[in-house]
């Protein structure tokens, strides 16, 4: 029997009742043979500023050493003004620095996207993908996941009832632990 | 003699010694003819939480009490990750909510960048455009300000040295003061 | 009365059943009041070839002079492969050649994309957005004219049914119209 | 001793002169212990029309079976209007088509890009990046070779001069065989 993977999963959104979080959540429990899936908390980091990130906040330095144990990242978020959450993208930049010790590099990573309209979160999703570029994180090209009109395929507790949302996690968090065997052979 | 202009203008970096902070100084000085250009300290927001947002800190409440004031928005800033950087989009985040509530609506900007590299901050400006359709914001096509290998064209105590630049930052806020006319009339 | 503004339109599909076709006759019709609308053949370019930039070929000089004769530009086109089709970027890279002899220069735009799938053309269109940066082009903010499904909004002999589609397309093309005049002043 | 790996390589532009076209060329010379890369002429393709992508003209054909028989595919190109040029894209669409008979996919790929200018050929590359990601292909996140100042770096018949700009297409092509290699495990 193979190992399980470690990922580490992180929402782009702080709302309690969030689809974001609720689909990572989702796919904790419908991955739980394969993958072990911790959901990362991010909702205290201060704004980085480069003076301080050679001695960074002591949650800084606890969400690096995170990310560097995960075999694997997961980032489901929503879209906010055609782009990354502020929030979200200022964690990726503490996790970022200083320049030379980035804890992403080299990850394997899933994205996914939850969003009440129809368009969903494919523009926050590009941008993230170049922002991996330079990190030198992998992100999967297949499948994506953009889960549109969010609201009717979330029971009222938060659990994804739709079933091809399900299916559709179920094959992504298969395709990452794939990549992540690829890049540790 | 026509009224100088109002312009609010957000770093994007924190440091101190900041390039992209010092060259929203030197706009300050050079164009202090046309227009009147307030810096605005985002240095103390939260995270963005939807939660929140009908009752936000209220800090976000002046910030976009300030942006409303102004007739143009300048965002300097460097470029983190090929992106925006984090912290800055998550000021852009809480002034554009709740959602119908946005202070930026309609706003005319303009992007400088700058960066000690060789290609400097376009990565992060295309990204900032993106968002800024969504904002309904106004974002001048030309001049585009990417101060590269800004290490040489500033001074000791961050002035800015280096005449081309000025020049181009002197035309770049005339621009910006010509389309706020255009779109008031 | 107002004099009507001239639109000159380009299809980014050359399949004869097009969509994307189709939604500019649906615009030529429904805004015959305010806009005369001119869809342009783009079936019939070589490829861009710097070489013979100051001699093009005739339809190129031909397309020139239409796109100055016009007061505005739409592009109603598909997504292919997460950008904007080839061919349609290799007639826009024609027109605004060489250096310093642009076609596109100041006008104002809207693009339209109908697509048969959920998500639609948005990735189309943000690059065509950052295009229109260098052109100096001015592409409405809003409306954002994404017509997903659009099987379902055509009848077969291709006008637009769909009443919501028709009415921000209407919308659309007024806010054109507007956008020529404020410039124009 | 390890068997050659079968590259090809396009080039974004068809002048006379290229420094992209170049650039392969030296690519070519640098790596040809490791690697065999073949030059494939793109300069005369029809627009892509959807109406005869199930019997495409007879260059297609061939060229969809060479990209097929190559173990990584090399696009060096320049910046058009602040993207792809146009009639790349449009060769890269042909050989995407018909839905399900792609030939880009699952290859590995290296983007190269060479300017006259400072800033490069950047805002080119993470579109076809973002283009890559529908197609199922495999750029390198590094080394990115942006190869700005290019007229300086080439000599007189083309041949690529610059010390450090060879070694920096050694190391991503290396880069490229490795992922190659990686992924044919």
């Amino acid at each position: 029997m193979r190992e399980k993977i470690k990922i580490i999963g992180f929402s782009g959104s702080l709302r309690k009742g969030s689809f974001n979080t609720a689909a990572l959540v989702a796919a904790q429990q419908l991955c739980s043979d394969a993958a072990e899936i911790e959901i990362y908390d991010i909702s205290d980091f201060p704004p980085f500023n480069q003076d301080h990130d050679q001695a960074p906040p002591e949650n800084v330095t606890k969400l690096k050493a995170a990310i560097r144990a995960a075999d694997a990242v997961i980032f489901s978020s929503p879209e906010y003004n055609y782009s990354v959450p502020g929030h979200l993208k200022n964690v990726i930049d503490w996790a970022s620095r200083p320049y030379g010790d980035s804890a992403w590099d080299g990850k394997p990573a899933l994205i996914m996207g939850a969003s009440p309209g129809a368009i969903g979160t494919a523009r926050m999703q590009y941008h993230l993908r170049q922002t991996m570029v330079f990190l030198n994180m992998f992100p999967l090209n297949r499948p994506e996941i953009m889960i549109n009109n969010c609201a009717q395929k979330f029971g009222e507790s938060g659990e994804l009832t739709d079933e091809a949302t399900r299916n559709h996690i179920k094959k992504a968090v298969a395709a990452l632990v794939e990549e992540v065997r690829l890049r540790k052979n």
